[in-house]
């Protein structure tokens, strides 16, 4: 620890309206007045206000215009997990666009946890934000409340709650799990794994449904012992992984539904002395700006993250713009996630004479 | 794109202080007052606030508050790269100390450009927060002066600011980078390359350091070109790469100063056709979740990113709770990165005999 000689100002707390008031010896309210233009005030006391803002070295801030506008040109933006690079793409891309309309963004972490993000919420609505967005970590009361409310624009992103009029702008994951799945199938694997997410979870619901249809369209039976649960964290899907890979009848491939629980399929692989893709195929959700100069190269299905990102702001500043005039329902946009095919799959059983 | 049906509140505009001053018929101050519980006000005229404050859903909230103290319970965090897994670890932990003792965090990214972080410095002042904690793209005149107005409690992290007398927590990179070098070196390694970023970067330059002293311990010269400029991300490391693996003697081992120009070197070995650790070893700066699942596993420095963090978050917390009268000089806390060695370095020349 190094200490450098200088000494901090002992009052660091910030001229409010207050101080300004006492000063100039006049009403909140006339300072107000005089700071939001918003009634007459003489010319005399005026120029006290004025004075004591330079004096006090008040600056005219968001707070005081928020009390007269009602807005903080803040967005609220609520994540479930700020470790998954899928969320901190879809992050970079909504600050992007607030930047360059004049919102900061205040961001909240739930680690996957509802009661973690109730408590954020109330955090946030107490700040009065101007709008949210929102990846839920599941539904709860007030999450129901806030939206129903109307009070503030809510974009949900990337998960969906059931039967809640808002905005969101979420993937096709049915159709994107279907593609990996069948693409696993197309190879000649029937015994096909999925380690997969809580399922109060829309994402978690529908990949798996998307599992389901591919298996169905090729006469495969659904067997539960191949479904591991996880939570879309990596030590969970360690856990899943190796209750699959542990199996009597082991799976030859496995669609890990998210990119966290897709690492810990890896890693249960590595654990568990197999080779990837030599004895068991992998394909997972989410890209990695790395997959493909590590071995082995992940397939992957590729969320359009920025257009998720983008389309959320657009939203949220169409509401804030139009104050809801122009909008007469809810609307859900969904994207497509694409399958980025490189080596992690291959054909089951091995062709002859081909080494693994 | 899908349909629900439900009519929005057409006015969204969340009720302020001026509203419920207007319905009870009362001044703003008397408003004020009655919500801060800061001057006697009658009971009569009370009441009616009290009843207005129901009536029209004005909630008792931070801004508010903000008023009256001078603080919005919000801390800014202003991060140099929210794709790069380092932040986003720091960011985790000090989210998470902040969210136990009441605070919000307002995230601002700057991308690595000075001129952003100054604009949504500007951004973040406006909103007035609480503190600041910051990863600095690099030093700003409106930086600079944030921090000697003192008008409030600015934590530096990751990054130095030469001469500014601000709290701090970094790690100590001139041992970190000395420690991977000498490992590179220890293993006969005499051409040895360096990924490095922007000059203007107390961690480029420190790093740089640390690479020169373990070279001039083991007597040998800096070769100018060996040294190849990047800006900390995985583009520009990727050029510098490429760079230094097509000299006509290139070097027989790398080390990436920091994690996304990491990936942008793998990514130029697997592009020249060269492979690693056989042909070139790579030591780079940052762990990875994933880093010992794919191959190569990858040899690291692993920051103390939770510690960070909470460090960070402690010194603004007791700036805030005691407005810095306890504190005499501004804190400079150097923590040590930790060299993590996996595969991806091998000895130099290859012992005979041995297969690479």
């Amino acid at each position: 620890m190094k200490r450098l000689g200088s000494q901090p100002d002992p009052d660091r707390r910030a001229p409010t309206m207050v101080d300004v008031a006492k000063l100039a010896e006049v009403s909140l309210a006339t300072v107000s007045a005089v700071i939001n233009d918003s009634a007459p005030v003489s010319a005399d006391r005026k120029k006290r206000v004025l004075d004591a803002i330079r004096r006090v070295g008040y600056q005219t801030n968001a707070i005081a215009r928020s009390l007269k506008t009602g807005s903080t040109k803040t967005i609220g933006l609520m994540i479930a997990d700020i470790t998954n690079p899928f969320f901190t793409a879809v992050i970079h891309s909504i600050q992007e666009v607030a930047y360059h309309h004049g919102y900061g963004v205040m961001l909240c972490c739930s680690d996957e946890d509802p009661e973690k993000e109730r408590l954020h919420l109330r955090l946030m609505s107490d700040r009065m934000v101007d709008a949210l967005i929102i990846a839920t970590a599941g539904e709860t009361p007030p999450l129901r409340a806030l939206i129903d409310s109307r009070r503030k624009p809510v974009v949900l992103i990337d998960r969906l709650l059931d039967g809640v009029a808002t905005d969101a702008v979420v993937i096709d994951n049915v159709a994107a799990a279907r593609d990996a799945v069948r693409y696993l199938v197309s190879l000649g694997h029937r015994r096909i794994g999925l380690i997969t997410g809580k399922s109060t979870l829309s994402t978690a619901r529908e990949r798996y449904q998307g599992y389901c249809q591919a298996l169905a369209e090729a006469g495969i039976a659904i067997e539960n012992a191949l479904v591991g649960a996880a939570r879309f964290g990596s030590a969970d899907g360690y856990g899943a992984a190796m209750g699959l890979l542990s199996l009597a009848e082991r799976p030859t491939a496995i669609f890990a539904s998210n990119n966290l629980s897709g690492i810990g399929l890896m890693r249960g692989i590595k654990d568990s002395g197999l080779r990837c893709p030599a004895d068991i195929s992998v394909a997972c959700f989410d890209d990695f700006e790395w997959a493909d100069v590590f071995e082995p190269r992940l397939t992957t299905l590729v969320q359009p993250t920025r257009a998720i990102g983008a389309q959320a702001m657009a939203i949220v500043l169409e509401h804030l713009q139009d104050g809801g005039a122009q909008r007469s329902a809810a609307r859900v946009v969904r994207m497509r996630a694409q399958l980025r095919i490189r080596d992690s799959c291959v054909m089951w059983p091995p062709p002859p004479g081909l080494s693994t």
